[in-house]
């Protein structure tokens, strides 16, 4: 007899994703409570399990969740403020006042829920965040259901959230306490970069992160300019710095490592230690390209993020993935050098081991997690498939996705979303934009 | 009294992209026959003007359609058919083998039309076409209501449609015969690279385009191999061979122009030459990144094309413009080097002036014909919106356009389209994509 299960979806093409890069056509999976209990060929499953809710989708693809690696939800309020200018004119004159003047409790709120309602109706099911007030990202988070792993930024002056650096390790602290053992919202420590964090802020920053055996993530030699001001700074390469100071284990995140060489990825390599590509922004920005291929050569799990709105200006990982795959042949004139699967696996498995959260999700299996991301494939820029993996990073866009499953429970189907008001949350940034606009007027 | 015209366009933000850059916020548009007659303030032109149909966006955007300036329509039968290799391996192994045993007119109508149906869909109003029986693909282009201007490929050796280059001439001059007095289908003489058409071939591609005065387009420059064995061939660079040939002129366009050095701008720049940019072919192929800055600066006319679905693998113009920014950015290490209006400009207006289009369309003005796109920005991924041309470039994707008109004419409402059976056209290329397959697998 059947046994009764509380989802199942039937008919699509199943990419799996696990490590024999297994596919069922058409296949189906049983979701039970939070977990995707069995997988499989269509008529196998559908004969061993009933749902209790059925979802049929033929011709669509079903595939894990995207995991965005690396992102500042809450600058969804910021989206497009500034473009086409130079990084430290865009910073000085635009983002960090409109931040200095605008950053309270209700825009990480409301920014950050607008940024769940993007990345869902996108097919992120998972992402990494950097920002000001992240208990109110961790609220919005938890609100969207989504799975999150995020920190409150920290550095050396002061923030609209703290006055200190010690303020700020105490709130990061509370963070990590207050969402201990939620199964969605996990936290790490992150201080901003190695040019903005004094050696003892960084060094309190890793003694928290070892306590709770959290991550501890930073921004990282991002551009040129970064790395030359590091090198004066500490008279040695920074990741040498970052070496002997023992930051370099199996948590530690780097975000960009564009300017990474042989030398920082073979001690990256030796330390188990991450990086997250952010291709978009590092273009927009002109900070460089990230030495992709070398890192994953050398070693080095890598995964994908779209970084801020201000920087890209959107949250879409399906575009992210199919600029990552044309950058890094680009870059090394090689169209070999990087393959649509990899890809795929940067923006899925991989980004989940990055955060350390491999063993939960990042691929369809039986005991994983079911965050779940279902995609029309009928569609004519979608007509006809002759390789499901090249659709999913070249020609898929976030819009294509119709119906996501986060920890076993829909957040959103047939592209309406069932955890976020959206007009609501659209609503509220327009009119925390109306307010940024006129601090700006007034500040210039 | 208002006169009675037959669509009114109201209430959304009118981006005109005219030599001034003029917005309307609240603007609107009065469309009679295939012309714009009058656009403005919202209220003004509403009190001047009432439609037998009007068509009311508030929160929109309203756009001239843009302009795909380099495209392989048909080709969308070969979506995705082999990726991530070398690309004298995917020609000589995938696409030719491909094309020589599948395409046939069938192949050609039904792939343009599904061409046309992802172009409308994504806001694209004029393409320019090369490929083969271009009959069809005008056939195609006609009954969707879109814009063209498209030519037979040319070259030595035969195609599935001619045994000879003499045969293709003749060919394409019946093209141009039969589409002369056509409102939408313009035919241009399309010889297909430097590599592949004799001097002789190109001569007499020369004296049919300059006997009708139609443009003469070819691939040119795509990347380093094709640029060292055209100076081995010439005992000159290319750019001098066409000039010494007479072939430069304002009719003259280039596809690519990648490996375009100062000395080549130059040239052009003196003939009033143009080029069209393919960022997102020109990465996924890794043929290196054209020097749009450079071109644009030097005074060449720069227009913006998707390439074709093999090598891309959509149609979207919204990402390529996008792409365009980015990479351009990117490749100089400088974020003020184009700015999100220039790319907006090469998609429209300048577009239209590379494919002698631009008295005609590539802005919103009065007079012009009525080529518009709406795009509704009521969206979690649009909001906020602090500017208009950042987030037509940086945010918006295709699928964001919800209304086309082409020549005056709706062939897209609220993303149903008016003139294509979308499903057919799926139907009918996934039916040719299976004969595709079982044709490769016999061959290798």
């Amino acid at each position: 007899m059947a046994r009764t299960v509380d989802i199942l979806i039937t008919g699509g093409t199943v990419v799996t994703l696990d490590e024999q890069d297994t596919k069922f056509v058409p296949g189906a999976l049983a979701v039970d409570g939070d977990t995707i209990i069995a997988l499989g060929k269509n008529e196998e499953i559908c004969a061993a399990f009933q749902g209790r809710e059925t979802i049929n989708v033929p011709g669509s693809i079903i595939m894990p969740g995207l995991v965005n690696s690396h992102t500042h939800a809450a600058m969804t309020c910021f989206r497009g403020i500034a473009d086409d200018m130079e990084l430290m004119d865009w910073l000085n004159r635009y983002i960090f006042p409109a931040e200095a003047r605008n950053v309270n409790p209700e825009l990480a709120y409301w920014g950050s829920m607008l940024a769940c309602a993007e990345m869902i109706k996108s097919g992120t099911t998972t992402f990494s965040d950097m920002y000001i007030f992240e208990q109110e990202t961790a609220k919005a988070a938890k609100q969207a259901g989504m799975r999150c792993l995020i920190g409150e930024v920290l550095f050396d002056f002061p923030s609209p959230n703290f006055k200190t650096p010690e303020e700020g390790l105490v709130y990061t602290e509370n963070l990590i306490q207050t969402w201990a053992d939620d199964p969605l919202v996990n936290i790490m420590v992150e201080p901003h970069a190695l040019y903005t964090c004094s050696p003892d802020l960084l060094k309190a920053s890793k003694a928290l992160a070892d306590r709770y055996q959290v991550p501890l993530a930073t921004h990282l030699l991002e551009n040129k300019a970064e790395a030359k001001q590091l090198e004066g700074k500490f008279g040695k390469r920074a990741t040498q710095f970052l070496m002997e100071g023992g930051f370099l284990d199996e948590r530690f995140i780097a975000f960009h490592g564009v300017l990474m060489d042989e030398e920082d990825i073979r001690i990256f390599a030796d330390h188990g230690s991450r990086v997250v590509h952010n291709p978009e922004s590092n273009m927009k920005l002109a900070s460089g390209v990230a030495p992709v291929s070398a890192m994953r050569n050398g070693g080095i799990v890598v995964g994908l993020g779209t970084d801020g709105c201000a920087s890209n200006n959107n949250l879409d990982m399906f575009q992210e993935m199919d600029t990552t795959a044309k950058l890094g042949k680009s870059a090394l004139l090689d169209p070999t050098v990087i393959s649509a699967r990899t890809v795929l696996r940067m923006a899925t498995c991989d980004g989940a081991k990055v955060l350390g959260l491999d063993g939960l999700v990042g691929t369809l299996e039986a005991g994983k997690k079911a965050d779940i991301c279902i995609i029309d494939m009928d569609k004519p820029h979608l007509t006809p498939m002759y390789d499901e993996y090249s659709h999913l990073v070249y020609t898929v866009g976030g819009a294509d996705v119709e119906t996501v499953l986060i920890n076993g429970k829909l957040v959103m189907k047939n592209r309406r979303l069932l955890t976020i008001d959206e007009e609501e949350a659209m609503r509220r940034v327009r009119a925390i934009a109306q307010r940024v606009k006129k601090s700006l007027r007034n500040g210039f």
